[in-house]
């Protein structure tokens, strides 16, 4: 590295807390180097209240992009000058480019979500897609399934603070996505989320339920609601196949695990920031290779 | 360098304009690597007025330092919390130390003459020095040298706005080490010029006379002033070499260039962000051999 870092270097980071685990910044540094970009990319430990220091560090230090998680992405979306049409809808920016001190917020998580389905061959175009959980990876793949052209979005939450989100959330989509119809449901109405699986081309998990350590936990307690034909799709990517994804398997679905979103998020983020692609590849196999 | 940067990689970085020539990032760059410290050093184009932002977003980023070159040294010594002795006498700050959101400010300018002459086999303590010019670099001089016990430290320059700051800097100077005497000169005056020359242990240049690509100009006319017996120093580097030290040497004089006192000043804010010892002799093979 001593040879790659000089003057001429530009700065980007990860805005949030805690960030010191994370593994963007060896992800984005093994790929700028790889395109022989003259970028380096650090993590920077930021609470939701430091971010308009933040945005002004950025500016100041002509830092070309941030990537911004927990808790810090509401913060962004109010922050930034602009914002994509995903991240307006979604009202939270995990991507933050700088072009000449215009900063604009993207959300590049529900695309992670749509590219990682084409990578395994699946278009969310006129589909129909039920979704588990309204929080920030739900929100983001319901509204990026939306722009792309899904058919119908049903989402299901518990009552909560999170399901009154999703109905305005819903309500935005279909103002700015009048052919695509979104319905908010109770978790609890088993009967009502079976029957919208059955109906539905793809199902997913958008809540943290089946993460390591809990890696018996299913929001599916009847696995014979999975079929052969459907795409069931998993957020969580620790472990890389849940229960609910193994017993979807089992009855013959097509199961994509929560590892490839990860990337393709970050691929996203990649290519605001340097205009080319991420070798996903090469990262794939160093970064994201199973333990 | 993929491989060095990741979640806990701290952050330090060069303010100034312009900076995206300076060698300093590959300098430090390849010391924190080879003493396997996770710092990672950038340079950032800042005007005197944005220092403020700037030591905000130091505190923010939680950066472990920053050095500070033109323009904003003056204006970092007005903005630190704390100043050592010499950053204080100087009022010059161009090193900047983050102890958990506590910015202490140092000048190792001087401390890198100082040092550049130790390693030559030369103490400045009890010595009489006479040194051209009142500006920056002379003023780090005169303020550490005297810290460092010399005797007498006769300051040159012409009867200009420097003339009068070196006058209150030798006011200063004498104020907090009422063992050192300090004169300010009319350089003009070269009768009296020589005569303190040929009274000295040490005399120095500290202008940018003899630098490229004005190689051929010195500020001493008359060779016949040096002698065996006398050090004779220069802060230009560029030439290695400057007319007036090749002309110091042919008179039997010990001369010493500019490199090694911009070396040392690296070294010495080295340690004040690590603790630890640069390692100065693969630092100068790598990056200050000779074009």
């Amino acid at each position: 590295m001593e040879k790659r870092i000089d003057g001429r270097t530009v700065l980007l980071g990860l805005f949030g807390t805690p960030v010191k685990h994370s593994g963007s910044p060896a992800m984005y540094n093994y790929s700028f180097a790889d395109k022989k970009i003259n970028y380096a990319y650090l993590a920077f430990d930021i609470k939701a209240e430091e971010m308009a220091t933040a945005l002004d560090s950025m500016r100041l230090f002509g830092m070309r992009g941030a990537n911004v998680t927990m808790p810090c992405k509401q913060k962004a979306a109010e922050l930034v000058d602009k914002l994509s049409p995903a991240a307006k809808l979604v009202g939270a920016v995990n991507t933050i480019v700088n072009d000449n001190g215009i900063l604009t917020g993207y959300n590049t998580d529900g695309a992670g979500y749509v590219q990682n389905l084409k990578h395994n061959g699946v278009d969310v175009k006129d589909k129909v897609i039920t979704l588990i959980g309204a929080g920030g990876a739900g929100t983001a793949i319901a509204v990026q399934v939306a722009l792309d052209g899904a058919k119908q979005i049903n989402i299901f939450n518990p009552k909560d603070v999170f399901f009154q989100n999703a109905e305005k959330t819903a309500a935005k989509i279909m103002k700015s996505v009048p052919n695509c119809q979104v319905t908010v449901n109770d978790i609890q109405d088993k009967a009502n989320l079976y029957q919208m699986i059955a109906n539905s081309d793809i199902f997913g998990n958008a809540t943290k339920v089946g993460m390591t350590p809990n890696i018996a936990t299913t929001n599916i307690e009847d696995p014979s609601v999975f079929r052969p034909g459907l795409v069931v799709t998993d957020t969580v990517y620790s472990p890389d196949k849940t229960k609910m994804l193994q017993d979807a398997e089992k009855q013959g679905a097509t199961v994509i695990g929560g590892r490839g979103m990860l990337i393709w998020q970050g691929a996203a983020a990649f290519q605001l920031y340097t205009g080319q692609e991420m070798p996903v590849d090469e990262v794939k196999a160093l970064f994201f290779s199973k333990e």
